[in-house]
Formats: structure tokens, sequence, C-alpha cells
């Protein structure tokens, strides 16, 4: 991969066909990231664009395997943005650490494992090797705004 | 914000209309809170106040909007009467890292943010600025004991 | 306990009937541990020997108490097993700071504590106080394969 971590990510972008400029301000009494020494929490990301949620629903039921895995990219562009908009800049990402990926599932879906590969292939695309982490995938009852999916991690940051 | 922390605390104590005095006694192989470094773990809370988990139930049949946000203050409640044992006193909590807050959900309830936004308003009040924290919502099938919601969370330590 | 980890490991090998021999590679973007400093993520383990689930289905309603506790207890040696792998031997565990056990859970069943008991004992079984960590239990919807438990921990590492 020759590209920079910025090129990569715009090209995810164009691949998804979705904008993330100008995102991703919250309000209340939480914050997106949190920083402590060399570790970054980022809040846990609904595949939302702007002000819309773009995949909503049950997997499994009302929505497919590839939507859902569509969702969980989004999910996962929303926290590189955060990472790059908290730390200045994506290069500054040493590691992803953990990523837990929630689908909304139908009683008898259980290919989460499938939903958050994408995350996981999402990451790995835009960070390389920095971007290999560990995992847990889980299907739950519903979720914020009924979304699809949501995806929250921790990274280590490289001092800069 | 003039106020202790302490003071700030019996203040929710009192409009909440529960004691925390006394709490908090777990048995088993696992305990409440574990340090590591500056960073402090707290179990995953359910809202028992003595020996009684006072809301229990489906939140968005059984149980209201209203009720699910006071069972997440009271599970907030128990993480900050957690710290406070740990540590020695709420003023060492230098900043809430990480939320996670479980709302046993109806199929179709998804306002699990306004949930949790319960939980994310207390810790801001009690502990101003060192409250603010990342936050994960899901909407879970159920709960230990049939509560109606669970918060767990991470905290940084102030050196003392 | 006069027995060294491995030797307790073994035992809980042979109480289970279970060999975790030669287990335990993933393909994908992510991986079973990552360590940073002196903190190790492990991923969401699912109870899986060799290429089986060994307990899948909802517990409550296919899925027994007792079933489900031998499942979490599966999905707890999966994870000292890449603890062993990853950092050389189980004497290299400092503490285990953070368990989370999901349940795929019936509506009406509210017993996920004492599934997670079942994981919390064998960490202790093992490793002694070095095993007494905190803990999150939830009840999920689904898990990956239909798995009846899913367990993801974080631990502390000696310096080695």
């Amino acid at each position: 991969m020759e590209d920079s971590r910025d090129a990569r990510f715009a090209a995810q972008e164009t691949a998804l066909g979705y904008s993330f400029e100008g995102e991703l301000k919250i309000g209340g009494n939480y914050v997106s990231t949190v920083r402590h020494g060399d570790v970054v929490y980022v809040s846990g990301q609904v595949p939302r664009v702007g002000s819309t949620v773009v995949v909503t629903g049950r997997v499994g039921a009302d929505v497919s395997l590839a939507q859902a895995q569509l969702a969980a990219k989004v999910c996962a562009m929303r926290a590189l943005v955060l990472l790059r908009q908290s730390l200045g800049g994506l290069d500054r990402i040493q590691q992803i650490l953990r990523v837990t990926v929630y689908t909304q599932s139908a009683a008898d879906f259980s290919q989460q494992s499938e939903v958050a590969d994408a995350a996981s292939d999402l990451l790995h695309a835009v960070l390389g090797g920095a971007g290999t982490h560990t995992r847990t995938s889980v299907g739950v009852a519903q979720l914020p705004k009924n979304a699809a999916v949501e995806l929250d991690l921790i990274a280590a940051v490289t001092p800069g």
C-alpha cells in the first residue's frame, strides 16, 4: 500500500458513496472521543451520514447481510473521522486495540462475525497493520435510532 | 458548580430518594473494581438499592422511558459509590473514560441513547468536566435479575 | 493452591473433557490478542473446540443453565490459551482486569450472572488472585455461529 492513509480513507469514502465532511458533532454530557495517555476511546457509532442513519432495521429480517456490512463500514468510517479530528490525522493512530460490533439481529441470524468483517476489512484497508485489532461481535435486540449496526473502539496513539 | 463532588452526590441521592449507604458488597470470584495503573474498571451495575433491583422488566413494554432513565441514574450512582470506596473519595476521579449502557429493550424500542443520557447527565452533575465520557448504548435481550438497565465504566484516577 | 497455573489449566481441561491443543487460529483482518504496554486485549471467544462450537442455541430455551455454564468455561479456557500463546506462559498474567460475558438469552432468562460465574470460577481456579476481575454480564439476542455464550477480556501483564 503506497498511498497515504488519507488517500485510502478518501478511496473508501468514494467506494461507499457517502461524504464524511463536516461530520460528527454530538451534544449532551458525553463526547465522541476521550484520550487518556496514549489510548483513545471512541463512542459507539451508528451508520449515520449527515443527519440520516443510512441502514436501519433488524439484520436477517428487514436488512440483508450485504446492507449490514455497508452499515458496519459506515460505522468504521465515522470512528476514523473522529480519530482524525481528535488526533489531527490518521497517521497518529498507532494501533486499533479493540473493536466491538453490535448487530441488531433477528432471532435466527448468526452471521455477526461476517457483518463485523466488513468493518475489520475497512480498518485494515485504510490503516494497514495499524488497523489490525481484537474484536467482539454480538447480536443485540435493538440499537439507538433503530440502527442496524453499532461499533465502538479503543485505539493506541503515536506520541506526536 | 461551587459545591463539592460529595455534596453533589448527596444531592442526587436525595433527588432519587434512595440511600446508597453501606452498599455494594458482592460475592464470588469477581470484584466490583480493579485498578491497573491509573485506570479503574468498574463491574456492570444493575439498578439495585440494598437487596432490591428497583427497576425490572423490558423497556418499551413493561417499563417506560422515564423509569429506564431512573434505572440508569441508579446504576451510575452505584458506579460512583464503588469508585469512592475504591479510591477513597470522588475527587480522585480524573476522568470517566468509557461508559457502556445496556437497556433491556422491547423489539421496537430504540431510545437507548435517551436512557443513557440520564446516566451521562448524572455523572456530569456530580463530577463536572471529569464526568464527561465516551459512551456506547445498546438494547439487549435480557439482563441479570431482569434488570431494566445495566451500566459499566472505565475511569482514570488522579495520583493520590 | 500449590500447583502451577499450567497444572491447574490442565486439570480444568481434563475436567471439561476437551483438548485445547493446537487451537485458535483465526483468519481475517483481526487478531486474537493485541498487546499495548502491559495490557492485552483478547477477542470475543465462543465455546469452540477444534472446529465445533460445542454449545449452541438460546439459553433458557434450547440450552440449560448447566450447559451455558459449560460454554462459559470453554470460552474462558480459550481466552487463557490465547493469553498463554501471546505471552509465552500463564505466569505472565498479572491480573484479569475486565471480563464481559454475553449469553444468548430467551426472553425470560435472567440468570446471566450465574452463567458468568462459571467463567469467573474457572479463571480463579487457574490463576488464583490474578484471576479476580471486574465483570459485566448481559443477555443478547444472538451470537456468532449461534453460540450460546461469548466472552472477551482485558488483562494486565507482568513485565517479562
